[in-house]
């Protein structure tokens, strides 16, 4: 599979290299980690990514070149889509220009459906995007720089929660460790990722005041309405860590996070850390998910929103 | 140097290990770590730690080992002190006994004075105790269990801050990811040593609404009263990551969190993530430590510390 993908590398002189949406450290480390790498072998490489990009990766060596602008596929050998699989995941305009592309790679460690693309290697036994194209470099030796390193190195620790999620395998650190033999530096990395915004640790302390403990504290539950999440300032980011934050808390092995949404619908994140499967609970009220992370949305108020998912999830957590 | 530790555990069949009060992830799970290893290899082996245990490390398996009982020296073939080299570390009672044992061998990562022991192995650039007793496993091919593998993990773990800190190097990562490979699951480890307690997150929603910032928000400076503390019921744990909390806000370069203590004296604790050698600014008032973290006490009001540290600091600060 790997070779498919390294030959049409090997062959293409203009590449071009597009991730997901909403990117996160992994899809833009990626992203950008295959540009040096690319770059350091004499090719020219164009890095596109449609919609906004989160502050937190502003560090990543050059971010600036990014760009926004739909290609003219026809100036490329090649077409890569990184961290996802199908042409859509990288926006409205992706969808109509990678088809276009005279040759198409894909590199990602999801699961799902067919893939786009005609060199095309998924590997969800790996941590990271960026785990994968650093193996790829070390199988064929290519040659490293500092900034490569460092963007390779964000990724895999970010899509492993620096090495903590139950994703990571040995493979996961001895890649981690070739990345600092490179010039990865993880002090720098960490101190840009797990900056925190005050606001995000006010959020926390009202999510606590508010939460409410079930099953001898195993369940936990909290929401917040509209006014909270406005008063506080708080951003999508800050929010979208608020179930995973509850989850960590000692004791707990189900927490479900609610939030009030402007639509008049409210979404709950769930998260289980043993054996609960959360999703089967998502799916039984319209959403969906993974054993250990759904979410769903319901057209309910804030207080029904967390009796429903109380007496579904209560049960559950006892019987384990 | 390894050498010479490694002959003498290979002579000794029933060997003692020691190590430091107010133990860390580090010591306890070195400890127990080689504790598994040399009873791997049919050795009978004793742990002692004098003082309390952190209920975060309830989890290491073969804790329930550990005993605060003297020993006789005379009983053992080996006394060991891990994680650091002079015996009064590891309390009042080892001061005593630990030079009565026939031989004495230590491992230790921090920098210091000329260790006790015959067979010494100081290694400061190794970033854990744990990382230097499974180089010594992995030499010597020593039989790894799954116990030990999963102690030394989290001593890695702890002293790496997840492979985040200025320690972590090439080697940390590569015998985090033999480790896995014996058997260690880097997902079970950190939740026990992430689980966060609700009270942390109240008493740094608390700190936040008391930090002033100086200086466009590169400096910041916190301080809480004894009613304050008293009032959240925070535990010394908790405490201790403030400093290092308030370092990680964004934009923060150096950071001072200062305590009321019962004693009438003041307690503060200076972090700085850049060109800032906060040792000075502490050694200037009577404290010390390391460039990047250092501490002191004044006998002041909470105010008067507040303001010392803000004239010491600003200027700082504002010349980097």
């Amino acid at each position: 599979m790997s070779q498919a993908v390294l030959d049409t590398l090997a062959r293409a002189q203009t590449v071009f290299v597009a991730s997901h949406l909403d990117p996160d450290a992994d899809a833009l480390g990626s992203t950008l980690g295959l540009m040096h790498l690319l770059e350091a072998q004499g090719k020219k490489v164009t890095v596109y990514s449609a919609g906004p990009i989160p502050e937190d990766l502003d560090f990543l060596p050059g971010r600036a070149r990014i760009t926004d602008t739909a290609p003219n596929p026809r100036a490329f050998d090649l077409g890569v889509l990184l961290d996802c699989h199908q042409p859509d995941r990288a926006g409205e305009a992706a969808r109509n220009f990678m088809g276009d592309f005279k040759a198409t790679a894909v590199i990602d460690h999801h699961e799902g459906e067919a893939a786009f693309g005609q060199a095309v290697w998924i590997a969800p036994d790996y941590a990271a995007t960026a785990e994968m194209i650093t193996t790829l470099a070390q199988k064929y030796n290519w040659q490293f720089t500092k900034d490569a390193a460092l963007c390779l190195f964000a990724g895999l620790q970010g899509d492993t929660g620096s090495f903590c999620y139950s994703n990571t395998t040995a493979r996961s650190l001895y890649t981690g460790g070739y990345l600092i033999e490179k010039g990865a530096d993880p002090w720098l990395v960490s101190q840009e990722v797990y900056a925190t915004r005050p606001n995000k640790i006010r959020l926390l302390a009202l999510v606590m005041e508010k939460a409410r403990t079930y099953v001898n504290g195993k369940l936990i539950i909290a929401g917040l309405t509209l006014s909270d999440i406005d008063g506080l300032g708080a951003s999508p980011e800050d929010l979208e860590d608020v179930a995973e934050a509850l989850r960590l808390i000692r004791g707990v092995s189900v927490s479900a996070f609610v939030k009030e949404r402007r639509n008049g619908t409210v979404k709950a994140s769930l998260r289980s850390r043993g054996a609960v499967n959360v999703a089967e609970v998502a799916l039984d009220l319209g959403g969906g998910g993974h054993h250990n992370a759904a979410g769903l949305t319901l057209e309910s108020t804030l207080d029904e929103a967390l009796s429903i998912l109380e007496s579904r999830l209560a049960p559950l957590v006892k019987a384990t």
